[in-house]
Protein backbone atom coordinates (compact mmCIF):
# COMPACT_ATOMS: atom_id res chain seq x y z
CA UNK A 1 0.00 0.00 0.00
CA UNK A 2 1.38 3.30 -1.02
CA UNK A 3 1.92 6.21 0.88
CA UNK A 4 -1.15 8.42 0.38
CA UNK A 5 -2.36 12.45 1.01
CA UNK A 6 -5.92 11.27 2.46
CA UNK A 7 -6.58 14.95 3.45
CA UNK A 8 -6.58 16.56 0.03
CA UNK A 9 -9.33 16.38 -1.96
CA UNK A 10 -8.93 14.50 -5.53
CA UNK A 11 -9.61 15.40 -8.48
CA UNK A 12 -9.94 13.82 -11.94
CA UNK A 13 -8.80 16.45 -14.63
CA UNK A 14 -8.99 15.67 -18.76
CA UNK A 15 -6.16 18.13 -19.55
CA UNK A 16 -2.25 16.64 -19.44
CA UNK A 17 -0.28 17.55 -15.93
CA UNK A 18 3.27 19.02 -15.49
CA UNK A 19 4.41 21.49 -12.99
CA UNK A 20 3.43 25.12 -13.00
CA UNK A 21 1.13 24.55 -16.19
CA UNK A 22 -2.52 25.36 -14.64
CA UNK A 23 -6.03 24.17 -15.35
CA UNK A 24 -8.71 26.03 -15.35
CA UNK A 25 -11.08 24.38 -13.11
CA UNK A 26 -14.68 23.64 -14.52
CA UNK A 27 -17.95 24.99 -12.94
CA UNK A 28 -18.64 21.76 -10.47
CA UNK A 29 -15.08 20.92 -9.76
CA UNK A 30 -15.34 24.71 -8.31
CA UNK A 31 -18.55 24.79 -6.84
CA UNK A 32 -17.19 21.48 -4.64
CA UNK A 33 -13.81 22.91 -4.29
CA UNK A 34 -14.90 26.90 -3.30
CA UNK A 35 -18.50 26.51 -1.71
CA UNK A 36 -18.85 22.86 -0.55
CA UNK A 37 -15.31 22.35 0.91
CA UNK A 38 -14.53 25.88 1.03
CA UNK A 39 -10.71 25.53 0.09
CA UNK A 40 -8.79 28.88 -0.18
CA UNK A 41 -5.82 29.80 -1.96
CA UNK A 42 -3.63 27.97 1.24
CA UNK A 43 -5.13 24.92 0.36
CA UNK A 44 -4.01 22.07 -2.04
CA UNK A 45 -5.67 19.62 -3.96
CA UNK A 46 -4.69 16.00 -5.87
CA UNK A 47 -5.05 15.73 -9.79
CA UNK A 48 -4.38 12.91 -11.55
CA UNK A 49 -6.06 12.36 -15.38
CA UNK A 50 -4.93 8.69 -15.67
CA UNK A 51 -2.09 9.26 -17.95
CA UNK A 52 0.50 11.31 -15.83
CA UNK A 53 0.59 10.40 -11.97
CA UNK A 54 -0.69 12.37 -9.08
CA UNK A 55 -0.43 15.96 -8.92
CA UNK A 56 -0.35 18.17 -5.55
CA UNK A 57 -2.06 21.08 -7.04
CA UNK A 58 -2.33 24.56 -5.33
CA UNK A 59 -5.27 26.59 -6.33
CA UNK A 60 -5.24 30.13 -7.94
CA UNK A 61 -8.35 31.93 -7.67
CA UNK A 62 -8.63 34.61 -10.79
CA UNK A 63 -11.73 35.82 -10.29
CA UNK A 64 -15.03 34.71 -8.06
CA UNK A 65 -16.17 32.38 -11.48
CA UNK A 66 -12.49 31.17 -12.31
CA UNK A 67 -10.17 29.13 -10.43
CA UNK A 68 -6.94 27.63 -11.59
CA UNK A 69 -5.63 24.34 -10.63
CA UNK A 70 -1.76 24.42 -10.55
CA UNK A 71 0.34 21.69 -10.51
CA UNK A 72 3.44 21.52 -8.38
CA UNK A 73 5.01 18.70 -7.26
CA UNK A 74 3.91 14.61 -8.98
CA UNK A 75 3.75 12.52 -5.67
CA UNK A 76 3.03 9.06 -7.77
CA UNK A 77 4.00 7.84 -11.48
CA UNK A 78 1.30 6.94 -12.93
CA UNK A 79 0.46 2.90 -12.83
CA UNK A 80 -0.81 0.72 -16.00
CA UNK A 81 -4.41 -0.42 -16.70
CA UNK A 82 -5.60 -3.32 -14.96
CA UNK A 83 -5.47 -6.41 -16.85
CA UNK A 84 -8.26 -7.64 -15.87
CA UNK A 85 -11.22 -6.72 -18.40
CA UNK A 86 -14.73 -6.54 -16.85
CA UNK A 87 -17.41 -7.90 -19.30
CA UNK A 88 -21.00 -7.64 -18.08
CA UNK A 89 -24.52 -7.70 -18.55
CA UNK A 90 -26.24 -4.82 -18.12
CA UNK A 91 -28.11 -3.81 -14.76
CA UNK A 92 -30.60 -1.47 -13.88
CA UNK A 93 -29.23 2.23 -13.37
CA UNK A 94 -28.76 2.40 -9.23
CA UNK A 95 -27.33 -1.47 -9.30
CA UNK A 96 -25.08 -0.39 -12.49
CA UNK A 97 -23.73 2.43 -11.00
CA UNK A 98 -22.68 0.17 -7.94
CA UNK A 99 -21.04 -2.13 -9.86
CA UNK A 100 -19.34 0.25 -11.57
CA UNK A 101 -18.25 1.69 -8.81
CA UNK A 102 -17.11 -1.81 -7.21
CA UNK A 103 -15.29 -2.81 -10.61
CA UNK A 104 -12.82 0.13 -10.22
CA UNK A 105 -12.11 -0.09 -6.96
CA UNK A 106 -10.97 -4.07 -7.82
CA UNK A 107 -8.87 -2.56 -10.87
CA UNK A 108 -10.65 -3.43 -13.76
CA UNK A 109 -8.83 -2.33 -16.90
CA UNK A 110 -12.10 -2.25 -19.22
CA UNK A 111 -15.56 -2.13 -18.42
CA UNK A 112 -17.60 -4.00 -21.74
CA UNK A 113 -20.83 -4.00 -21.29
CA UNK A 114 -22.34 -7.37 -23.20
CA UNK A 115 -25.95 -7.68 -24.78
CA UNK A 116 -27.01 -10.96 -23.58
CA UNK A 117 -30.79 -12.47 -24.32
CA UNK A 118 -31.95 -12.45 -20.95
CA UNK A 119 -30.94 -8.70 -20.25
CA UNK A 120 -33.60 -6.74 -18.02
CA UNK A 121 -31.87 -3.29 -19.11
CA UNK A 122 -31.11 -3.20 -22.57
CA UNK A 123 -29.99 0.39 -22.66
CA UNK A 124 -26.91 2.11 -21.52
CA UNK A 125 -25.56 5.33 -20.50
CA UNK A 126 -21.86 5.59 -21.46
CA UNK A 127 -21.77 8.85 -20.45
CA UNK A 128 -22.83 7.84 -16.28
CA UNK A 129 -21.15 5.15 -16.62
CA UNK A 130 -17.73 6.80 -17.03
CA UNK A 131 -19.20 9.78 -14.61
CA UNK A 132 -19.29 6.55 -12.03
CA UNK A 133 -16.04 5.51 -12.92
CA UNK A 134 -14.14 8.62 -12.82
CA UNK A 135 -16.19 9.27 -9.21
CA UNK A 136 -15.36 5.90 -7.78
CA UNK A 137 -11.46 6.43 -8.96
CA UNK A 138 -11.10 10.30 -7.30
CA UNK A 139 -12.74 8.46 -4.08
CA UNK A 140 -10.49 5.02 -4.05
CA UNK A 141 -7.37 6.91 -4.78
CA UNK A 142 -6.92 4.67 -7.92
CA UNK A 143 -4.45 6.48 -10.90
CA UNK A 144 -6.08 4.69 -14.25
CA UNK A 145 -9.59 4.65 -15.33
CA UNK A 146 -11.06 2.22 -17.29
CA UNK A 147 -12.10 2.11 -20.85
CA UNK A 148 -15.75 2.16 -21.25
CA UNK A 149 -16.71 0.65 -24.42
CA UNK A 150 -19.03 0.52 -25.73
CA UNK A 151 -22.02 -2.05 -25.56
CA UNK A 152 -21.54 -5.18 -27.84
CA UNK A 153 -23.44 -8.35 -28.52
CA UNK A 154 -22.47 -11.65 -26.75
CA UNK A 155 -21.95 -13.59 -30.58
CA UNK A 156 -19.91 -10.58 -31.27
CA UNK A 157 -17.75 -10.60 -28.48
CA UNK A 158 -16.90 -14.04 -29.05
CA UNK A 159 -16.64 -13.80 -32.72
CA UNK A 160 -13.71 -10.68 -31.78
CA UNK A 161 -12.40 -12.22 -29.11
CA UNK A 162 -8.42 -12.08 -28.62
CA UNK A 163 -7.14 -15.93 -27.92
CA UNK A 164 -4.46 -14.14 -26.22
CA UNK A 165 -6.93 -13.45 -23.32
CA UNK A 166 -8.81 -15.82 -21.47
CA UNK A 167 -12.45 -15.32 -20.96
CA UNK A 168 -13.71 -16.58 -17.76
CA UNK A 169 -17.34 -16.60 -17.40
CA UNK A 170 -19.60 -17.21 -13.71
CA UNK A 171 -22.00 -20.55 -14.69
CA UNK A 172 -24.53 -21.10 -12.08
CA UNK A 173 -24.51 -24.83 -13.45
CA UNK A 174 -20.93 -25.01 -12.65
CA UNK A 175 -20.41 -26.32 -9.24
CA UNK A 176 -17.62 -28.93 -9.27
CA UNK A 177 -13.84 -27.56 -9.32
CA UNK A 178 -12.64 -24.75 -7.29
CA UNK A 179 -12.80 -21.41 -9.24
CA UNK A 180 -8.91 -20.95 -7.61
CA UNK A 181 -7.43 -24.43 -9.15
CA UNK A 182 -9.61 -23.50 -12.63
CA UNK A 183 -7.80 -20.01 -12.85
CA UNK A 184 -4.22 -21.29 -11.84
CA UNK A 185 -4.04 -23.60 -14.38
CA UNK A 186 -3.21 -20.71 -16.51
CA UNK A 187 -1.70 -18.60 -14.99
CA UNK A 188 -0.06 -16.13 -17.68
CA UNK A 189 -2.70 -15.46 -19.55
CA UNK A 190 -5.10 -12.05 -18.87
CA UNK A 191 -8.79 -12.45 -17.72
CA UNK A 192 -11.53 -11.10 -18.91
CA UNK A 193 -14.40 -11.91 -16.73
CA UNK A 194 -17.99 -11.99 -17.97
CA UNK A 195 -20.89 -12.20 -15.56
CA UNK A 196 -24.07 -12.51 -17.20
CA UNK A 197 -27.73 -10.86 -16.57
CA UNK A 198 -30.25 -11.62 -13.47
CA UNK A 199 -31.83 -14.29 -15.44
CA UNK A 200 -28.39 -16.13 -16.31
CA UNK A 201 -27.18 -16.91 -19.75
CA UNK A 202 -29.79 -19.09 -22.14
CA UNK A 203 -28.86 -22.17 -23.48
CA UNK A 204 -28.12 -21.44 -27.30
CA UNK A 205 -25.39 -18.78 -25.42
CA UNK A 206 -24.42 -21.15 -22.76
CA UNK A 207 -23.16 -23.52 -25.61
CA UNK A 208 -21.50 -20.94 -27.65
CA UNK A 209 -19.73 -19.77 -24.87
CA UNK A 210 -18.50 -23.84 -23.86
CA UNK A 211 -17.61 -24.16 -27.81
CA UNK A 212 -14.92 -21.22 -27.46
CA UNK A 213 -11.35 -22.46 -26.78
CA UNK A 214 -10.32 -19.38 -24.86
CA UNK A 215 -13.88 -19.90 -22.38
CA UNK A 216 -13.11 -20.92 -19.09
CA UNK A 217 -16.44 -21.62 -16.49
CA UNK A 218 -16.33 -21.20 -13.08
CA UNK A 219 -18.01 -21.94 -10.42
CA UNK A 220 -19.28 -19.00 -7.51
CA UNK A 221 -20.01 -21.51 -5.02
CA UNK A 222 -23.25 -22.86 -4.00
CA UNK A 223 -25.97 -19.94 -3.74
CA UNK A 224 -27.26 -17.83 -6.01
CA UNK A 225 -25.32 -14.67 -6.17
CA UNK A 226 -27.09 -11.34 -7.42
CA UNK A 227 -25.28 -10.11 -10.00
CA UNK A 228 -23.39 -7.46 -8.08
CA UNK A 229 -22.42 -9.52 -5.92
CA UNK A 230 -21.07 -12.05 -8.25
CA UNK A 231 -19.05 -9.26 -9.99
CA UNK A 232 -16.92 -8.30 -6.72
CA UNK A 233 -17.17 -12.10 -5.52
CA UNK A 234 -15.51 -13.14 -8.97
CA UNK A 235 -13.44 -10.20 -9.46
CA UNK A 236 -11.58 -11.05 -5.93
CA UNK A 237 -10.62 -14.62 -6.61
CA UNK A 238 -9.59 -13.55 -9.99
CA UNK A 239 -7.20 -10.74 -8.85
CA UNK A 240 -6.45 -13.08 -5.75
CA UNK A 241 -5.77 -16.08 -7.68
CA UNK A 242 -4.34 -14.67 -10.63
CA UNK A 243 -3.85 -10.44 -10.87
CA UNK A 244 -2.46 -8.32 -8.87
CA UNK A 245 -3.07 -9.29 -4.90
CA UNK B 1 -26.78 -25.86 -7.58
CA UNK B 2 -29.74 -27.22 -6.27
CA UNK B 3 -33.50 -27.27 -8.63
CA UNK B 4 -34.66 -24.43 -7.34
CA UNK B 5 -38.34 -23.35 -7.50
CA UNK B 6 -38.13 -19.96 -9.16
CA UNK B 7 -41.86 -18.92 -9.48
CA UNK B 8 -43.28 -18.95 -6.01
CA UNK B 9 -42.92 -16.26 -3.64
CA UNK B 10 -40.60 -17.38 -0.88
CA UNK B 11 -41.32 -16.18 2.39
CA UNK B 12 -39.42 -16.93 6.14
CA UNK B 13 -41.70 -17.35 8.93
CA UNK B 14 -40.86 -18.09 12.97
CA UNK B 15 -43.27 -21.01 13.37
CA UNK B 16 -42.64 -24.43 12.83
CA UNK B 17 -42.67 -26.11 9.50
CA UNK B 18 -44.85 -29.73 9.51
CA UNK B 19 -47.17 -30.87 6.91
CA UNK B 20 -50.78 -30.05 7.27
CA UNK B 21 -49.82 -27.51 10.49
CA UNK B 22 -51.21 -23.65 9.09
CA UNK B 23 -49.51 -20.83 9.84
CA UNK B 24 -51.37 -17.74 9.93
CA UNK B 25 -50.07 -14.45 7.83
CA UNK B 26 -48.82 -11.40 9.66
CA UNK B 27 -50.35 -8.36 8.09
CA UNK B 28 -47.45 -7.82 6.08
CA UNK B 29 -47.37 -10.89 4.62
CA UNK B 30 -50.78 -10.73 3.79
CA UNK B 31 -50.47 -7.59 2.04
CA UNK B 32 -47.46 -8.95 -0.06
CA UNK B 33 -49.27 -12.17 -1.26
CA UNK B 34 -52.71 -10.89 -1.48
CA UNK B 35 -52.45 -7.20 -2.63
CA UNK B 36 -48.94 -6.84 -4.54
CA UNK B 37 -48.62 -9.92 -5.83
CA UNK B 38 -52.42 -11.23 -5.95
CA UNK B 39 -51.65 -14.85 -5.70
CA UNK B 40 -55.27 -16.62 -4.62
CA UNK B 41 -55.91 -19.90 -3.07
CA UNK B 42 -54.65 -21.60 -6.09
CA UNK B 43 -51.11 -20.38 -6.15
CA UNK B 44 -48.45 -21.72 -3.85
CA UNK B 45 -45.71 -19.90 -1.55
CA UNK B 46 -42.32 -21.08 -0.47
CA UNK B 47 -41.88 -20.99 3.32
CA UNK B 48 -38.87 -21.28 5.50
CA UNK B 49 -37.95 -20.88 9.08
CA UNK B 50 -33.69 -21.28 9.45
CA UNK B 51 -34.80 -24.83 10.94
CA UNK B 52 -36.82 -26.66 8.88
CA UNK B 53 -35.97 -26.90 5.03
CA UNK B 54 -37.91 -24.96 2.41
CA UNK B 55 -41.42 -26.05 2.26
CA UNK B 56 -44.14 -25.77 -0.60
CA UNK B 57 -47.52 -23.95 0.80
CA UNK B 58 -50.67 -23.38 -0.21
CA UNK B 59 -53.01 -20.44 0.57
CA UNK B 60 -56.08 -20.61 2.81
CA UNK B 61 -57.95 -17.46 2.88
CA UNK B 62 -60.26 -17.65 6.30
CA UNK B 63 -61.60 -14.03 5.43
CA UNK B 64 -60.81 -10.70 4.40
CA UNK B 65 -58.43 -10.19 7.20
CA UNK B 66 -56.96 -13.90 7.51
CA UNK B 67 -54.75 -16.09 5.23
CA UNK B 68 -53.43 -19.02 6.31
CA UNK B 69 -50.27 -20.72 4.83
CA UNK B 70 -50.53 -24.60 4.89
CA UNK B 71 -47.02 -26.06 4.12
CA UNK B 72 -47.67 -29.24 1.51
CA UNK B 73 -44.71 -30.76 0.68
CA UNK B 74 -40.79 -30.30 2.16
CA UNK B 75 -38.83 -29.13 -0.84
CA UNK B 76 -35.57 -29.02 0.17
CA UNK B 77 -33.73 -30.32 3.61
CA UNK B 78 -32.11 -27.82 6.34
CA UNK B 79 -28.95 -27.11 5.19
CA UNK B 80 -26.45 -26.06 7.96
CA UNK B 81 -25.68 -22.52 9.22
CA UNK B 82 -22.18 -21.29 7.58
CA UNK B 83 -19.45 -21.47 9.14
CA UNK B 84 -18.18 -18.78 8.32
CA UNK B 85 -18.02 -15.97 10.74
CA UNK B 86 -18.53 -12.14 9.64
CA UNK B 87 -17.40 -9.39 12.35
CA UNK B 88 -17.22 -5.98 10.84
CA UNK B 89 -17.10 -2.27 12.38
CA UNK B 90 -20.96 -1.14 11.60
CA UNK B 91 -21.27 1.09 8.77
CA UNK B 92 -23.97 4.05 8.43
CA UNK B 93 -27.25 2.49 7.71
CA UNK B 94 -27.96 2.27 3.81
CA UNK B 95 -24.02 0.68 3.48
CA UNK B 96 -24.92 -1.33 5.79
CA UNK B 97 -28.37 -2.72 5.42
CA UNK B 98 -26.17 -3.45 1.94
CA UNK B 99 -23.24 -5.19 3.42
CA UNK B 100 -25.49 -7.42 5.38
CA UNK B 101 -27.27 -8.51 2.37
CA UNK B 102 -24.04 -9.11 0.92
CA UNK B 103 -23.02 -11.33 3.34
CA UNK B 104 -26.10 -13.31 3.79
CA UNK B 105 -25.49 -14.23 0.11
CA UNK B 106 -21.84 -15.01 0.86
CA UNK B 107 -23.10 -17.89 3.39
CA UNK B 108 -22.00 -16.49 6.75
CA UNK B 109 -23.16 -17.91 9.77
CA UNK B 110 -23.02 -15.20 12.10
CA UNK B 111 -23.20 -11.48 11.93
CA UNK B 112 -21.25 -9.81 14.68
CA UNK B 113 -20.75 -5.76 14.94
CA UNK B 114 -17.20 -4.76 16.26
CA UNK B 115 -17.23 -1.72 17.97
CA UNK B 116 -13.41 -0.28 17.43
CA UNK B 117 -12.14 3.50 17.87
CA UNK B 118 -12.30 4.67 14.32
CA UNK B 119 -16.30 3.57 14.19
CA UNK B 120 -18.41 6.15 12.18
CA UNK B 121 -21.81 4.50 13.18
CA UNK B 122 -21.46 3.89 16.74
CA UNK B 123 -25.23 2.87 17.01
CA UNK B 124 -26.79 0.09 14.97
CA UNK B 125 -29.77 -1.23 14.88
CA UNK B 126 -30.32 -4.96 15.70
CA UNK B 127 -33.99 -5.53 14.22
CA UNK B 128 -32.87 -3.41 11.30
CA UNK B 129 -29.77 -5.57 10.28
CA UNK B 130 -32.09 -9.12 10.84
CA UNK B 131 -35.33 -7.61 8.63
CA UNK B 132 -31.68 -6.87 6.18
CA UNK B 133 -30.79 -10.59 6.51
CA UNK B 134 -34.14 -12.27 6.48
CA UNK B 135 -35.26 -10.34 2.84
CA UNK B 136 -31.41 -11.05 1.61
CA UNK B 137 -32.15 -15.12 2.79
CA UNK B 138 -35.85 -14.71 1.02
CA UNK B 139 -34.39 -13.46 -2.27
CA UNK B 140 -31.67 -15.42 -2.41
CA UNK B 141 -33.15 -18.88 -1.71
CA UNK B 142 -30.96 -19.57 1.30
CA UNK B 143 -32.56 -22.11 4.01
CA UNK B 144 -30.29 -20.67 6.92
CA UNK B 145 -30.00 -17.24 8.91
CA UNK B 146 -27.15 -15.77 10.10
CA UNK B 147 -27.13 -15.06 14.15
CA UNK B 148 -27.32 -11.67 14.16
CA UNK B 149 -25.67 -10.54 17.60
CA UNK B 150 -25.21 -7.64 19.93
CA UNK B 151 -22.72 -5.54 19.27
CA UNK B 152 -19.32 -5.59 20.98
CA UNK B 153 -16.06 -4.01 21.91
CA UNK B 154 -12.92 -5.56 19.91
CA UNK B 155 -11.04 -5.98 23.59
CA UNK B 156 -13.86 -7.84 24.73
CA UNK B 157 -14.12 -9.98 21.04
CA UNK B 158 -10.64 -10.93 21.42
CA UNK B 159 -10.62 -11.85 25.19
CA UNK B 160 -13.52 -14.06 24.73
CA UNK B 161 -12.33 -15.27 21.08
CA UNK B 162 -13.24 -19.06 20.48
CA UNK B 163 -9.39 -20.73 19.94
CA UNK B 164 -10.66 -23.44 17.81
CA UNK B 165 -11.28 -20.77 15.10
CA UNK B 166 -9.39 -18.19 13.23
CA UNK B 167 -9.62 -14.55 13.52
CA UNK B 168 -8.71 -13.39 9.70
CA UNK B 169 -8.47 -9.77 9.42
CA UNK B 170 -7.70 -7.47 6.27
CA UNK B 171 -4.90 -5.65 7.29
CA UNK B 172 -4.08 -2.37 4.96
CA UNK B 173 -0.21 -2.69 5.83
CA UNK B 174 -0.15 -6.38 5.04
CA UNK B 175 0.54 -6.66 1.17
CA UNK B 176 3.40 -9.42 1.17
CA UNK B 177 1.86 -12.99 1.01
CA UNK B 178 -1.41 -14.18 -1.22
CA UNK B 179 -4.25 -14.42 0.97
CA UNK B 180 -4.67 -17.67 -0.89
CA UNK B 181 -1.79 -19.46 0.81
CA UNK B 182 -1.98 -17.91 4.24
CA UNK B 183 -5.50 -19.53 4.90
CA UNK B 184 -4.61 -22.31 2.79
CA UNK B 185 -2.10 -22.96 5.35
CA UNK B 186 -4.32 -23.85 8.06
CA UNK B 187 -7.85 -25.21 5.88
CA UNK B 188 -9.70 -26.49 8.62
CA UNK B 189 -10.17 -24.48 11.73
CA UNK B 190 -13.36 -22.56 10.55
CA UNK B 191 -12.74 -18.43 9.88
CA UNK B 192 -14.19 -15.37 11.53
CA UNK B 193 -13.38 -12.19 9.02
CA UNK B 194 -12.73 -9.18 10.53
CA UNK B 195 -13.41 -6.17 8.33
CA UNK B 196 -12.25 -2.43 10.16
CA UNK B 197 -14.46 0.50 9.74
CA UNK B 198 -13.28 3.19 6.72
CA UNK B 199 -11.07 4.95 8.82
CA UNK B 200 -9.33 1.65 9.05
CA UNK B 201 -7.70 -0.24 12.75
CA UNK B 202 -5.69 2.30 15.50
CA UNK B 203 -1.79 1.62 15.82
CA UNK B 204 -3.06 0.20 19.27
CA UNK B 205 -5.93 -2.09 17.92
CA UNK B 206 -3.66 -3.14 15.13
CA UNK B 207 -1.44 -4.11 17.82
CA UNK B 208 -3.57 -5.81 20.06
CA UNK B 209 -4.75 -8.19 17.47
CA UNK B 210 -1.21 -9.33 16.27
CA UNK B 211 -0.75 -10.06 19.82
CA UNK B 212 -2.94 -13.15 19.50
CA UNK B 213 -2.28 -16.54 18.60
CA UNK B 214 -5.62 -17.26 16.37
CA UNK B 215 -5.19 -13.83 14.65
CA UNK B 216 -4.05 -14.01 10.68
CA UNK B 217 -3.97 -10.92 8.78
CA UNK B 218 -4.29 -11.04 5.14
CA UNK B 219 -4.11 -8.54 2.54
CA UNK B 220 -6.97 -7.22 -0.15
CA UNK B 221 -4.39 -6.01 -2.66
CA UNK B 222 -2.90 -2.70 -3.81
CA UNK B 223 -6.19 -0.95 -4.00
CA UNK B 224 -7.92 1.04 -0.88
CA UNK B 225 -11.40 -0.96 -0.94
CA UNK B 226 -14.02 1.03 0.83
CA UNK B 227 -15.68 -1.24 3.43
CA UNK B 228 -18.56 -2.59 1.51
CA UNK B 229 -16.66 -3.57 -1.21
CA UNK B 230 -13.55 -5.28 0.97
CA UNK B 231 -16.25 -7.58 3.08
CA UNK B 232 -17.60 -9.11 -0.16
CA UNK B 233 -14.30 -9.22 -1.62
CA UNK B 234 -12.93 -11.15 1.69
CA UNK B 235 -15.64 -13.67 1.99
CA UNK B 236 -14.98 -14.78 -1.57
CA UNK B 237 -11.46 -15.23 -1.12
CA UNK B 238 -12.11 -17.11 1.95
CA UNK B 239 -15.28 -19.32 1.22
CA UNK B 240 -12.72 -19.87 -2.33
CA UNK B 241 -9.97 -20.99 -0.59
CA UNK B 242 -11.11 -22.94 2.34
CA UNK B 243 -14.78 -22.37 2.51
CA UNK B 244 -17.28 -24.48 0.67
CA UNK B 245 -17.38 -23.06 -2.95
Amino acid sequence: MPDHDFKSPRLFVEPDLAEGVGIEADADQLNYLVNVLRIGEAGTVLLFNGRDGEWRARLQRLSKKRLVLVPERCLRAQTAAGALHYLFAPLKSARLDYMVQKAVEMGAGVLQPVMTQHVQAPRLNLARMRANAVEAAEQCGILTLPECREMIRLSDLLAGFDPARRLVFCDERQNAASPIEVLRADPSRPVSLLIGPEGGFSADERASLMECAFVTPISLGPRILRADTAAVAAMAVVQAAVGDW
